[in-house]
């Protein structure tokens, strides 16, 4: 398939406006690297302000869900979408937050094999139902979570964590945004 | 079903931030109402704004695509997902922006089946592809749209339309968000 | 696609034989307007009598289910098979016999979020699992139907409300008989 | 699974009307049994009546397809529907029809294994795709049958024939009809 | 389709290895007949072998389920997969080890239809989800055979001939190995 | 999920079979550690032996594909089956057989867009559609295949390794083989 830039083309950082720029080079300093999805998306500045506005906003809440069961439901979900970028980069994320190294890959192949609690397991049921058929999401569904002491704000969470990276799956396998080297095998190693 | 404001309370218009309460009260004088979605959402004012910017780059382009078409995205993915409100909602829109009546319900029901162009036959094909397997995306289906001379832009436009209203479709799903009373017959008739 | 008279040319009123011409002026007298199944049928006179018998005997009950509810199966039905002939078609039935001007296009979206009561969702719930997996109904659907009170008089007619509109789908598919304009807005608005 | 006759009892002969007291006994006088969808439609004289007209002008016409050919696309399209009493009753019938002992069960378990044309091929790809996904149907399909000289009358008994199966299996299912344990073994055997 | 012979010859029994022409001639002996499935596998003599290893181990052991059980399993799961070796050729075993003229039909069919035991439908309900879903097997499934009293032992035997056979049934549908004729009529009529 | 150790009670070495606790002993010399598999099929020494001729002969063969292309089918097609063994398994035989670090979580998320040749492409979409549809394979995809030079014996093993692989997929899946952690980093890291 065609790389992304080709059919998509990157704009140079010096052609971004301000804002974009400062967003990227504050990602590579902390990181080491720009991820692809920073790239791509610059190309369209406001689609890429409010990417990042809803990412964050979803992403970095500090209450309810721990920002690994955050992960967990982007890496339970685009692994349905068979989305590569959001598989391998939130991957890494989710070892790193959760501190353990096999996580990632347990839920990307089978969440229902991997290492995780009852009630993460309820939370990523409802994460793929909503991914796969949100048209059937009822009332059973709300009283299994609320057994699993969900709440309301949690479950409004974890839907819409579901739905926006649905989306950013779709937008990711269209325009072919494949992920950094580096990803693979960040949180793989203990810390020297 | 539990309506969404018994699980997801729907704040007064005096509670809402100053910038979400005025975009209300706008659509509000311009529509006649204000569309359930608004209301809603507003629960989560950083959620609000990044989904309404999102929104508005993605369906107030002046160019490419026309608005109409935008719409039709909208109503054909939507459709797949089920999605009462969307399909409700954004049908009453299209009728007036496309002017014509019956287009909605027949892209609801089976856009295969609608009055539209081939082009368009060929942009909505592609936006149910994005909408139903996504990953299987690749270069036969770009050959398909360049035979319609659908640009590299406006491929773009239709992913990203499809992916946007695919994760609002699952928002409003599992909040149940409903549609207002007023949509249903909106752009049915011929202004008096 | 091409029109269903150009692949299946429908005969005047003159070649008719003489019993469906007059069933046929019967209805446009009723209607204002000769619904296109019909037109397009009675290229087939013995597949039209039939077809309009069985529709009848089904359709037209005094007991039991309402003839509303009847026409709440052809639409959810309907729309699983994406038939735009039969949702817009009895769609507008559905809205004049239910006096109920937002249902059909509630049921045909997704009847899961339709304003009706719970003995209504058990019985389109049926009708859709005849209508998708019928060799995995048992006696677990049955319990389900008994418990709100549907007699077996009525499960056998929800289940060949929706067997006999399943086949009335596939052959409007087939030969594209699109809906007359007419349906598109009966039952919308109040009788002046 | 109940037997049809716990919850939809069968008629006695007696009780039946003189119309359908006499076909009854004329297909027990020819096949030598009376094959059980007779006695459970019986229930219903209206629907039996309108039934019966329905298939024999489908499956007893002598032009175009052949008369086995219509057994073809009634035993694969009901194994798609995993409709016992159809595939098996309908099989009996291909095979003495077709005067291949073997066909209907080829055709039942994969018919693209079995012993037919490409011809018979076509019109099977096309039959299975009028049962599993009609709304999808359009040029391309058409464009096929062409290919292989199936008309447009032989194109509307295939769908027709498809459909009204279609239904019969979704009845058949529902009310549980088996088939008679004379169908099994039908020509499967050189005639004495 | 192209028979297996002429994309993947079959050796002639000179040129078997003296292992496998044994056994085939002992297999002759005797049915009466080499199965099909015999002379394709010849090609490659150590996959011969450990097919035939592993399905004696499955299909021979006389604890635990029987015989006829076993054969039914491969009936159902064959079905599923659309194999017509499997289901003609294990077809005539079921019959025979069953001794049960009629059985191998229903389960071919519709195993939900057929003349079983409940304890025998909890079976194939799981040996088809093991066909269809065995990512989502889990501890209600377990329990669920527990109920029918079936112990780990059968449980394993269940999964393992559901695995087996799902093998083979895509081997023979790609090398296109068919059923032999003999198989077709065997144990459906009562010895003489 | 209950540990497969608690219902299938893997045996201690002692009471192993010689030939199994040979060759048991020697993969534990070779790999450092014993893959979980072997201890789980030990259970039963026949399934055992037949089980590891079978993958041997398959998977070590050193004409025709290479050996990380049977790696790459394993993956790809256990991927599909979602069995978390295999893919973590084989993802690290992979990773190491091909010498590229990144390629097996490529292929297990979405080989669409991994680092292949169009012929590893072309020999990836035979073996899904093996895994998930065999029964539809037939000369198109054969046409496909001949066309990037794969030969008949090469189409053979993609077909067999796929069937084997599925095989082994349902049996881990339900006797809740979980992958030996050393797995999951083997093949990520250069060698010192």
């Amino acid at each position: 398939m065609a790389q992304s830039q080709d059919r998509f083309p990157i704009p140079t950082l010096a052609a971004m406006p301000e804002d974009i720029r400062t967003r990227i080079l504050g990602v590579q300093e902390k990181a080491g690297f720009v991820p692809n999805v920073f790239m791509t998306l610059a190309q369209r500045p406001e689609e890429f302000r409010a990417f990042f506005a809803y990412h964050d906003t979803l992403m970095e809440k500090d209450t309810g869900l721990t920002k690994a069961e955050r992960e967990m439901i982007v890496v339970a979900t685009s692994a349905v979408n068979q989305c590569l970028y959001c598989v391998i980069a939130h991957g890494a994320v989710l070892r790193i937050r959760a501190k353990k190294p096999l996580l990632a890959d347990q839920i990307a192949v089978n969440y229902r094999k991997a290492d995780i609690t009852a009630r993460q397991r309820a939370m990523l049921d409802f994460a793929v139902k909503v991914t796969t058929e949100s048209h059937r999401i009822g009332e059973p569904d709300f009283a299994v979570l609320a057994e699993h002491e969900l709440s309301n704000d949690e479950i409004w969470d974890i839907a819409a964590i579901s739905a926006f990276f649905g989306m950013s799956n779709r937008i990711a396998n269209v325009t072919n945004i494949l992920p950094n080297d580096e990803f693979y095998l960040m949180g793989r190693l203990p810390k020297a």
